[in-house]
């Protein structure tokens, strides 16, 4: 990747540190800073069990604005008690004090084993050390330092023209496992330095997240860490965005782009994955309809090991949706494999040998299921499921 | 396993046929007959997308009564259109009118993959012979003819006394795969010699259904072809069970025992499966609730590649009862591995070597999740997600 693809936006700066919380001689805490006040936003999981930084989070970003974020990857500090939110607030107090910033103005992310206490004899001096002598880093070096079993890093930065003036929107993510949608997300970060109120800020994230990040499943399986944030310090000059209209259209679209390339990112690195699947379902009563039919054939595992064995086996994916939950009538369903029609009013149309080219050859596919019925649609993002799957769950923590 | 365990109930019979349906020299036919008219039940699959031999046998069991079932395996004559219909009722009436029975006293269930059309030249042939010239097959030759993915065959016999008569109440299952609780269940067929009605054995079946293979799940996969169907002849020559009681209560115990077995040799036998894990949720709010935070811990991928990998990862179970839907505190909640004490209060409770002996040394696990705010419970039995299920469902069509 060019490294015009990861400009930082104006007034921000990355700083990692090594703390060996996990393994050796990586950089596994990283502090993105902004130089000037920000506004904030923040999408965080629905799951009832919430980390600590998730919980303390959701409280400092009730104030609208944050100066700072500090990630650590290899430990998520969820289940931890007490303990575990004292720790995340002592973190977050070494870099306010160090940035001298306001204490509640630093927001904090955790991702990795649940259950465990951070190492905060490692984390402290590494983390201190790293703002005490700060080396500017790339937003690729902060999207490697919160990698976990994700196998690449993942950023994206574009420019958008706002008036006379030209931001930059910057985001990484981590993604790669307990990835299910209708929650936050994994991690995310954007920046920006667009001059943007945080209610409109929070207002195009979430409609971002939910057209992005939202969408993807590898095995549904929602994590307690889930957590987008957004930091806007204005430094573009443009006229500030308060509410919806042309300049919120903008940055809501620029957002998007952004967000969807990362989220695809996360299922092309979806654990062990191999292809890269689309679900489409047209023609259902509703997009409601749509959305919970292609869910149940995004998560199906019949699916997802007949996608990884290059089967074209679209019986799978009748039954995926036959107990989806929405009624509909079998008999009027069209499947197709890219352009080829596999069901046709429910049953085979006796494509079979075009169905197994698609299987075989394409790396990325798209299945589209026509219930024939209403206007609803839905797109969900996948990948399928192979045995490294199993290999790195089964051993993750060992 | 002696043959005691499998005695026939009187007046049943058992042929098999070898019709080459997917592979060739293993019988993939079977016909249970009752030489007496029998009294008739059924459990069938809730999937929207149902197989034809379902769709007949749901019509044909409003009548109550039936002498016949015919099953095949190698084919689930689902997404078959017209066509499949009607091969399952030409099938069906080589049976009725070799055992000169009502053509709509023969029931058919088929097993196998979907979307298919059954060959027809060489079913008819096969299963004419077999019943012009019947061989008495065991109740292991039927579960055995009926096996799809399955490793070993699945059958259980019971006696039970009634009055001063002895009863047998038989039954044979197949499982494997694409296998989810909430629904009928798998394939099953229940013969039994007991006098009863009807009504009365329907009553006892979805009952017993609901108990048994409704608490199991291996892939939340659920099937267009699931079927649970029992005859019931009446020749034991006990007072007729015409309404819930004393023997009704006898009958429905026995039913359920016999039942429980069949459903934990499925999941001792889910594809790929090396362990069987029982999830067990008390002190919910409602057994509701209990039931689906234990179902959300049994389908989670993470959780089963951890109880694969031997990793005593409670963290999992955490995040999975966390986005069950299900509102609750998790500052309360207490997890056991069996009976050693992992998570108190929602956070690690120190115990991770004796928690790793359990995850380990045991091929049969118990998880215990205690909710600590009501008396709801549950309990769902799962198995763990491994590289083989993923080899046999990434290559089950070739």
């Amino acid at each position: 990747m060019q490294e015009s693809e990861h400009k930082l936006p104006r007034g921000f700066i990355i700083t990692t540190a090594e703390a060996a919380i996990k393994t050796h001689c990586r950089s596994d805490i990283v502090v993105i800073s902004s130089t000037a006040p920000a506004s904030a936003a923040g999408v965080f999981t629905k799951n009832v069990v919430k980390a600590a930084p998730v919980l303390l989070d959701m409280e400092r970003i009730k104030g609208g604005s944050a100066r700072a974020v500090v990630i650590n990857s290899g430990n998520a500090n969820a289940c931890t008690d007490r303990q575990g939110l004292d720790n995340a607030v002592e973190i977050s107090g070494i870099v306010s004090d160090a940035l001298h910033i306001a204490k509640d103005e630093c927001l904090v992310a955790s991702t990795g084993v649940i259950g465990v206490q951070l190492p905060m004899s490692r984390i402290k001096p590494a983390l201190q050390e790293s703002l005490v002598n700060p080396t500017s880093r790339t937003l690729l070096d902060a999207a490697s330092a919160i990698m976990t079993t994700d196998t690449f890093p993942k950023a994206v930065s574009r420019d958008m023209e706002t008036g006379r003036c030209t931001a930059t929107v910057a985001a990484i993510a981590k993604g790669a496992g307990m990835i299910s949608p209708d929650m936050a997300t994994l991690l995310c970060f954007v920046i920006t330095d667009l001059a943007i109120d945080h209610t409109a800020l929070q207002l195009a994230l979430v409609e971002a997240v939910d057209n992005t990040f939202n969408k993807i499943t590898i095995d549904a399986d929602m994590s307690t860490n889930d957590t987008v944030l957004a930091l806007a310090n204005g430094l573009a000059g443009n006229e500030r965005v308060v509410a919806p209209g042309d300049g919120f259209n903008s940055f809501r679209a620029v957002l998007q782009e952004v967000l969807m390339e990362l989220a695809v990112m996360c299922v092309k690195d979806g654990e062990g994955a191999t292809r890269f699947v689309t679900v489409k379902v047209v023609g259902a009563r509703t997009d409601g309809d749509a959305n919970r039919l292609a869910r149940s054939v995004a998560n199906s595992l019949l699916v997802k090991t007949a996608i990884y064995g290059g089967d074209a086996n679209w019986g799978r994916i009748m039954a995926a949706i036959g107990y989806s939950g929405v009624e509909f009538d079998p008999g009027v369903v069209d499947v197709y494999f890219d352009d080829v029609l596999v069901v046709k009013n429910g049953h085979g149309a006796n494509n079979d040998s075009l169905a197994y080219e698609v299987f075989n050859k394409k790396s990325d596919l798209i299945i589209t299921i026509d219930i024939n019925t209403g206007g609803g649609s839905a797109k969900i993002f996948t990948c399928d499921l192979t045995e490294d799957y199993v290999k790195i769950n089964a051993h993750y923590r060992s």
